[in-house]
C-alpha cells in the first residue's frame, strides 16, 4: 500500500491522483488508479497502446512540481521501440516508464480506450467507447510430449496469467483454428476478446495493435444497411446497404408473415435469404475498407420484430396475430456462426437488441438509445416513419411507445404515380398559392422544374414528394380540410380535373406520361397520416399531454421529409418548427453506439423494461383518434404554429369525410 | 426452523431422519433433509414421482412408532391422481401428504434418482444414476398485450419461481420450437435442463413423466458403437453399430492424418462423414426402441485422439507428428448442433470425455472410468487392444497411461489369411501337443472342427483366432521362442511346409483355399505384441513393479482373447491367470457411466489430471523392451504362471530374432 511519503501521480485529462511506490510502472499506476490506459501486449514494451507524455516542471494548480527525474530514465525496451517504430518526443511507455517522483502524465486520446466519438450531424449524440471486444497479446506454453495437454488449455492458462482472464468460451470454429495460428505466431498470439459474449472471437499470429472491426447491422423489411466499424477508435470504415432479399417472400412485413403461414419452410427459406444478404454486406463492406472479413469480430444488429424472428429462423406467425407473443423480447447475445453470419471472423459474436413489444422491435430501442428521449427535460415525440411507425414519446420520467400501422403511402406505394426514392423521382415540391402552378425537384437534379437549365423527366413521386404535394395543394386551397380535391372551377385551374366522380391535380405532363395526384392518393396519405397522428395521440392521452416540446423524425425517409409540410398535412402533433428536427438513421446509429459501448447495451436493455408499451390494436381510443386525424390537418386538434391555413370546402355530395366512417 | 417437538421423520432406505413443522409436505421435508425424492411437476400432484409408503406401527430400532394419522388424510388431489392412474396401495403423493406425527417413509426405487444400476458382466462397476438431466414440468404465463414480453423471458420468469432455476441457456435450435410447444401444451410444458451444461434442452406439451434418452457413443476407428439409454433408470433400450465410414479416407488412424494433410478439405470431409454416421446411427437406435429422436437429449462420445479432432472438425495434423499437440484436452460441453447431431433433439447436449494425451484419447479415460484401477488396491494394468493399445498401470496410489503403436495385426489385418471377425472367420484354436493336429471354431458355428457334425466352411482366420493359433504352435513345439516355424522334419509333421526359405503350418485346407499361419503371420503378430508389451513393461519400470496383481483386458476385441493364449503369446505380463479378465467395451461402458452419471464426469476430469502420462514415442527404453519382447513368450522375463513351455530351437541360419534388430 502507497504512504504519504510516495510519489504523487496525477493522470490527465481525468485528473485523477493517487500516490504510488517508487518503483511502479506507469501503466501499473493507471491501473491502481483507474486510469483509462489501453494496453494490447499487457506490458512487454512491444505495442504502443499505453503511451503518455510526462509533464515538467510546476504545475501550481495540481500543487505539484515534476522534477526531470520524476520518470525512469528512457530504457533499451523503449529504445527498442523508437528505433523499430518510433515514438513522439516526450512520449514514454505506460509500462516501462517508472515513477520515482512526484509526476503530471498526459494520456493522449490514442492511448485511451474510453475516447469519445462526436456524431457529425447537429441532432446526434455523441459515444464514447467502451468496446465489448479488447485485443490481448498473449505468449502460450509450448507443447511438451512429457506433460502433455491442449493448445487451448495452454492458451487458456496465458490469457489467465497474463491478463487474470478465466471463464472465457472459445467457439467451435475458431478452436478449427487455434493450432496453425499459434504456430505461425511462434506461441505469440494476439486474441480479440468479447468481454459482453464472454468469448474469444478472433486470433492473430504475434502481436496485432490495429484494432479489430465490428459491423453495426439495421436490417429493414426493404433495406438492409450497415456500417464497418473499427472498434478501437469507433471511425466508420464503410458503410453500405442492399435490398432486403425477404422481399421476394412479400413487400411488406405481413405478407411475410402469411408466407411463413403458408409454406411449411417459408421461415426456414426467408431466413436464409437474409443470411446470404447479410454475408454479402459483409464482405461487400470489408472489401471497400480494405480489410480482411475475418478482421470483423462483433456484429450488432437491430430490426423489427418480424425481421428479428425471421432472423434467428424463429417463425414470426405468432405476430401476426393477437397477442402479438414475440418468441423472445431481451437481448440476445450469440455466436455469429449461430445466425449463419459466415462471413466473419469463425469465433465473431452477434448481439442484438432487445424488442419493446410485439410491434415495436429491436429498431425502435435503437432509436430510443439514439435519440435519448428518456435523458431529456422537453417532452420529445420521436417517430421513425415506415410501413409501421414506431412512436416513442416521453422525457426523463417516463418513455411510452407504440406501433401504428402507417402501411406503405409513405414511402410510395399505393400512389397512383408512386416509386421508391429513385433517381426521377419527384421529392420535393412547391404550388403558387396564386397561380396554382407547381414546380418540384427531382432526385438526380439540383434544379427546380422552373429554372430554364431544368431538364430531368420526372418518372413518379417518391413518399417525401408525395407528402410536400399533398400540403402544398391543402396550403394553396386546391384540397380542402376533409381531403377533397377542388374541381377546376372551385379551385380556379385547369390542373384540376374530373377523373369519374372525383378530381386529381396535374403535377406535370410528358409525350406519354402524366404525374397527378388522385383523390385516391389523398385518401392513401389521409390513411396512413392518420395511423401515425393517432399513435402519437395515444401516448400523449398516456403521458397526460396535449402537445409536445420537440419532434424527431428517424429514419431514413425522416431525413427527407420537410417538418412544416408533415406538420401541415398533421402527420405529427402541432409544435414549434425550429424543434422539429430530423435524425437521419437514427436505429443504424443506435446499433453503432451499442456496437461501440458496452454501457449502451446495458443503458437500453434497462431502459427497454422501463418502457411502457401501448398496443394500439386493442386500444379503444385509437378508431377515434384516427377518425378525428382525418382532417387535414386535423378535425379538432388546434395547430397554432401553422398559422392559418386557407378556408376552403368543396363538399357537395357528402363524399369525403363520410367514406372513412363507412368503412 | 424446526423445534424438538416437532413430529419426527425418517426416510428409508436412506436413514436419513429431522423433525419438520407439523403440516410439512413429505416432498419439501425430503428436499430440507437432502433425502433423495424424485419430482417432474415441482409439487403439482400430477406427476407421481414423489411417491413414497408410509410404514405403520411401532419402529423399535428407529425409536418411534408411527400413529394411523402421521400423515394428513388422501385429498382430493391423490384421489384425482389415483381415479386417473392408479396409485399402488398405501402409496401416497409425497408433495400432497403432510407430515403431523412421527412417520416412517420408504422411498422405492422408482421415487430415486440416484437409484443404482448393476451392470451384469461380473468384472464391471455399477451406475449410481446421477443424471445431467432432469425434466421440469412448469406452468408459463400466457403473453399479455399491455405487458409485452417474449415467450422465453417468460418461460425463463416460470423455471425461476417454479424450481428456483436461473441463468440457463436456450440453444436457437430449439427456440425455435418454444412457441408452439408451449401453445399445444396450453402453456404447461416439460422441460428438459441438463444441469451439467446449464441448458434447456428439450421441450414437450404439457406433462411428461418418461424420462428422455441418451447416447453413450464409443467412436471408434474402425467401428462406432452406441448405446441408447433411459436417463431415468440408466437401462439400455437398444444398441448397435455402425462401421466408421471415414475407413475410405484410410483404414487406420495415420492414414487419415495423412489424408488429411494431403488435401485441404479433407478434415471437413472426414468430418461430414462421422457426423452423417452417428446422425444414421441415431435414427437407427431410436427406431429400435421405439422412441421418437428429438426424446434424445444428450450424447456422451468417447473416442481417441485423432477421431476427437476429427469429430470437432479440427485438422488431426500435429497429432501425427512430435510432441503430438492436441488442440483440446478437456472434457467438453458441447451443444449436440454444433457437432452436427441433428437427429438428436434440437437442443441436445454433448459431452466429450477428456483426452489424457495426444496418443491416449477420451476412449482410454472411458476404460479408465469403467475399470477403475486408481480404486483399486491390487496393481492393476488395463490394456486396450486395437490399431494403438491404450495401457493404463496403477491402483489407487498412482496410474499411469501410455499408448503403444501395435498395428492392425490383432485385428486380423496384414495376416496372410487374416479377415476381420466376421462369419466364417477362424476364432478358437487347439493344437495337439502330440500329433501337432489343428482343430479349430469359426464363428457362426458352436462346433469344434473335428465334430462329426461340423459342416462349417473357413474364410480365414481373425484376430484372436490368429493369436490363439500362434500361442497353440508355441504350446506345441511347432513355434520356437525366436519365432522360428520349424519344419515338417524338425516338427515331425507335414502339415509343416517350406516357403522359400521359410515355413508354414496348414491349418485348414479345402477345395480351392489352404489356411495357413506364415513365418510372415509370426512376425507381424511379434511386433504387434512386442509393442504392446514394451508398453506396458515401460509403465512397470515407472511405477517400480516387476510384476501386476491384475490384467484386464479391455475392448471388444479383449472380450475375445483367451487370456492363457495371450500370456503365452508374451502379450501381457505374467500374472495369476485368474486375475486376468476381460472388461468387454469397457470404452463404451465408461460413456454410458458419464452418461448417467454427473458424479463419473467430476471424477473422469480429475483423474485425468492426475494420470501420469508417458510417451512411448520418445522414451529409450521403449525400444530395449520392445526387442527384449519379440521372442515368445519373452527373452529375459519369466512367466512363472505358465509353467514350463516346450524347448525347441529351429534356427539353423541366424534368421529369427537377428531381423528385428537389422531394421
Amino acid at each position: 500500500m502507497a504512504d504519504a511519503s510516495d510519489p504523487l501521480v496525477v493522470f490527465m485529462p481525468s485528473g485523477k491522483r493517487g500516490r504510488v511506490p517508487a518503483g511502479t510502472s506507469v501503466l501499473s499506476a493507471a491501473r491502481r488508479l483507474g486510469v483509462d490506459l489501453d494496453s494490447v501486449c499487457g506490458g512487454r514494451g512491444i505495442c504502443s497502446r499505453c503511451q503518455v507524455q510526462p509533464g515538467t516542471g510546476s504545475f501550481p494548480k495540481l500543487g505539484l512540481t515534476v522534477a526531470p527525474d520524476a520518470l525512469s530514465k528512457f530504457n533499451a525496451v523503449e529504445q527498442r521501440y523508437d528505433d523499430k517504430r518510433g515514438l513522439k518526443a516526450g512520449r514514454r511507455l505506460g509500462c516501462q516508464a517508472c515513477v520515482q517522483g512526484d509526476v503530471v502524465l498526459d494520456v493522449p486520446p490514442e492511448s485511451q480506450v474510453h475516447r469519445q466519438v462526436v456524431r457529425k450531424a447537429a441532432s446526434g449524440r455523441s459515444i464514447v467507447m467502451d468496446p465489448a471486444t479488447r485485443l490481448h497479446f498473449v505468449t502460450v506454453e509450448e507443447p511438451d510430449m512429457d506433460a502433455p495437454s491442449g493448445d487451448l488449455e495452454r492458451f487458456r492458462a496465458a490469457l489467465a496469467e497474463q491478463w487474470d482472464l478465466t471463464g472465457l468460451g472459445m467457439p467451435l470454429p475458431l478452436l478449427r483454428r487455434l493450432q496453425p495460428v499459434l504456430r505461425a505466431g511462434k506461441w505469440q498470439v494476439t486474441a480479440a476478446i468479447n468481454h459482453d459474449a464472454g468469448q474469444v472471437t478472433a486470433l492473430w499470429p504475434g502481436l496485432r495493435e490495429e484494432a479489430p472491426l465490428g459491423l453495426a447491422i439495421d436490417l429493414g423489411s426493404t433495406t438492409i444497411a450497415a456500417h464497418l466499424c473499427d472498434l478501437g477508435t469507433g471511425e466508420v470504415r464503410a458503410s453500405g446497404g442492399v435490398m432486403n432479399p425477404q422481399i421476394r417472400f412479400g413487400e411488406d412485413l405481413m405478407s411475410r408473415v402469411s408466407y411463413s403461414m403458408m409454406n411449411p419452410d417459408g421461415a426456414a427459406e426467408m431466413n436464409a435469404a437474409v443470411r446470404d444478404a447479410l454475408n454479402a454486406l459483409a464482405v461487400e463492406m470489408a472489401a471497400e475498407a480494405g480489410v480482411a472479413t475475418e478482421d470483423v469480430v462483433e456484429a450488432v444488429i437491430v430490426c423489427n420484430p418480424v425481421m428479428h424472428h425471421l432472423l434467428l429462423g424463429v417463425d414470426p406467425v405468432e405476430l401476426g396475430q393477437a397477442p402479438f407473443a414475440l418468441a423472445t423480447s431481451d437481448a440476445l447475445r450469440l455466436d455469429a456462426a449461430e445466425l449463419g453470419l459466415a462471413a466473419l471472423s469463425p469465433g465473431a459474436s452477434a448481439y442484438i437488441l432487445p424488442c419493446i413489444a410485439g410491434h415495436v422491435g429491436a429498431d425502435a430501442a435503437a432509436v430510443a438509445l439514439s435519440e435519448a428521449p428518456d435523458q431529456a427535460e422537453a417532452m420529445t415525440l420521436v417517430v421513425d416513419v415506415g410501413t409501421n411507425a414506431e412512436i416513442l414519446l416521453g422525457n426523463k420520467e417516463r418513455l411510452l411507445a407504440c406501433s401504428s400501422p402507417t402501411g406503405p403511402a409513405f414511402e410510395g406505394a399505393q400512389i397512383s404515380s408512386g416509386q421508391r426514392a429513385a433517381a426521377g423521382a419527384i421529392e420535393r415540391v412547391e404550388i403558387d398559392p396564386e397561380t396554382k402552378e407547381p414546380r418540384f425537384r427531382v432526385i438526380g437534379s439540383d434544379l427546380w422544374s422552373d429554372d430554364p437549365a431544368f431538364d430531368a423527366v420526372p418518372t413518379g413521386i417518391c413518399g417525401s414528394g408525395i407528402i410536400e404535394a399533398v400540403a402544398e395543394m391543402r396550403l394553396a386551397g386546391i384540397l380542402d380540410p376533409s381531403g377533397l380535391i377542388g374541381s377546376a372551377a372551385q379551385v380556379g385551374t385547369e390542373r384540376c380535373t374530373a377523373e369519374g366522380r372525383t378530381n386529381a391535380y396535374l403535377l406535370w405532363e410528358g409525350d406519354d406520361r402524366r404525374i397527378t395526384v388522385t383523390q385516391n392518393d389523398i385518401r392513401a396519405i389521409q390513411l396512413a397520416k392518420s395511423a401515425l397522428y393517432a399513435g402519437a395521440r395515444l401516448l400523449m392521452d398516456e403521458a397526460g399531454v396535449d402537445t409536445v416540446d420537440r419532434v424527431i423524425l428517424a429514419g431514413a425517409f425522416g431525413a427527407h421529409i420537410s417538418p412544416r409540410h408533415a406538420m401541415v398535412l398533421g402527420m405529427i402533433p402541432d409544435a414549434d418548427l425550429a424543434h422539429v428536427t430530423s435524425a437521419g438513421n437514427a436505429a443504424g446509429h443506435g446499433a453503432r453506439m451499442a456496437l461501440c459501448s458496452r454501457a449502451s447495451r446495458t443503458h437500453i436493455e434497462g431502459l427497454v423494461r422501463r418502457i411502457e408499451k401501448i398496443e394500439t390494436a386493442v386500444a379503444p381510443r385509437f378508431q377515434e383518434h384516427f377518425v378525428a386525424a382525418n382532417a387535414i390537418p386535423h378535425a379538432t386538434d388546434p395547430f397554432p404554429h401553422l398559422g392559418p391555413l386557407p378556408v376552403v370546402g368543396f363538399n357537395t355530395s357528402g363524399e369525403g369525410r363520410v367514406r372513412r366512417r363507412r368503412r
